[in-house]
């Protein structure tokens, strides 16, 4: 399989100063490959579901040349619920329920059919869970990726800590990098968590764009300022999604070749803030993606010499 | 004059979790002088300083080719005095000690020997205090440019956006456009804040980096990511003056010019911050400047097409 995406598949009820949802279909895993269905159609997603779960959605990633034979559908159980609202900022949020279900005793089987497994996002999830599924790759991935949060940092660092010498990338946040080094400078967190395993640092700094280390290379890619944000539910997710996809589909790991897919992770991530949920990034042409992307690329374009 | 600056010169103590300093020069018209300094050598500063301010650091000043002619002395008073504690995360501080002394009846006189003025940067005053600086100019500057503060949105709303009326440039930082817009969208707030004047609007998102904004057009220039923040204190208007340093010496005010300004302010604000107070503005050189300027090209360039 060319990528696969472990992670969750949920519902989430979203509620917004623009807006409220019912529930609605969310996870990390099915923000993440709905996003790199645009780049590459050779995707296994690894989730658990409730019989709960809709089946027009998961027909509808399946159409999207998602394959979801690592998906396990757990009779007489409900899916992953979660619900929350976000401030008036859009940058924070309150929980407001949590229901695990299915996902308390979610031990995550890579299908034989997937194997060998190219490239490998590992969602946040838990440490030993993620473990558990680069233990199950056949032959060593040609890159894995990690996801994390938080919580997991202050839980079970030590467990975390043996995964992220595993992986080749770690994506997280700005917060998630400072917690995890013990470093208040960017640059000094992104040199610590390097020695700690991962060749590659991806920090998304949200509303203000991602960074990408590796080695002494560093490069930036802002985030676009919208009009507006509907909902933020799932941007980190569609971004790594996105970035994952397009690796995957290029097969390059040159610096240069990451640069462009931290473009196209936040380019997606910039139309999946526009609606609620996954709606934005059902129908997405090849052509506005390469537009968005062409914005990035003029946002931060200027020329160094002066001619007057 | 090819610049003249307006604002404060005044003693800071500081407090970092990095270190601490006694009284040290600081003031906006200080740092901005100083940082333009590196781009034209025709630069005329309007303050007030007490009898107390250092006659070495203004002998340095000049010899910097930075006319001291509109900086009031006050005999038998005191300089502007501030004294704050930054945070460990450097973004935050709180304010210990503010004696206004000199400040409390600033009346700025543009001295003859000052005019014309070609472009005006107009430090945070107080608003009507800015009014009267626009109306001693002699004929119409080529550019004015306007910085201000939270503390006039809240207390001096109306005064305010009579000087933003006449203003060509205004630079804030994302709070600031947020207040005055109430807007949350940095997008439409820039939109609102250019209906009421300035035609450009520069919105600094402090370790994040600036947005400029012209009519439709978008550039986003990066911060560096900085090993060590040893002294934020000054970094706006040392970005400022920069910014207006380098316009004034090119002449052009095209946005393709603008980005390149925009960048020239962010490296110059880059070295601020390296060292306490104006130290690391005393000796860069020519070949340093552009060094940095090559690091922010860097950060950010990358190419979209995709060559296997």
């Amino acid at each position: 399989m060319n990528l696969v995406i472990v992670g969750t598949m949920a519902y989430d009820a979203i509620e917004t100063p623009l807006g409220k949802t019912d529930k609605i279909i969310g996870g990390s895993a099915t923000y993440a490959s709905l996003s790199a269905s645009y780049f590459t159609k050779n995707i296994g997603v690894v989730s658990v579901v409730g019989e709960d779960f809709s089946v027009d959605k998961l027909n509808l990633m399946q159409q999207k040349n998602i394959s979801l034979g690592g998906v396990e559908i757990k009779k007489g159980e409900k899916s992953f619920f979660w619900s929350g609202k976000y401030h008036s900022d859009m940058n924070s949020r309150d929980t407001l329920v949590t229901e695990l279900n299915v996902l308390a005793n979610f031990k995550p089987v890579v299908p034989e059919n997937y194997k060998p497994v190219e490239f490998l996002m590992l969602g946040n999830l838990t440490p030993s869970v993620q473990l558990s599924v680069i233990e199950q790759a056949e032959s060593s991935p040609k890159l894995i990726a990690l996801d994390t949060m938080n919580f997991w940092i202050e839980s079970a660092l030590d467990e975390l800590k043996n995964v992220v010498k595993l992986v080749d990338i770690l994506i997280i946040n700005d917060e998630e990098a400072r917690q995890l080094s013990g470093e208040y400078s960017i640059k000094k967190a992104a040199k610590v968590i390097m020695d700690m395993g991962p060749q590659i640092l991806v920090i998304k700094q949200g509303e203000h764009g991602a960074l990408l280390f590796k080695g002494d290379n560093i490069f930036f890619a802002p985030a676009l300022p919208l009009e507006e944000v509907f909902d933020p539910t799932g941007a980190g997710d569609t971004f790594a999604g996105g970035f994952m996809g397009y690796l995957a589909n290029t097969q390059d790991l040159s610096f240069d070749n990451m640069k462009r897919a931290i473009i196209y992770g936040s380019a997606m991530a910039s139309f999946c803030v526009e609606k609620f949920g996954t709606e934005r990034l059902l129908d997405l042409s090849a052509e506005e993606i390469e537009l968005r992307v062409e914005k990035f690329a003029r946002l931060v374009d200027f020329s160094r010499s002066f001619v007057s």
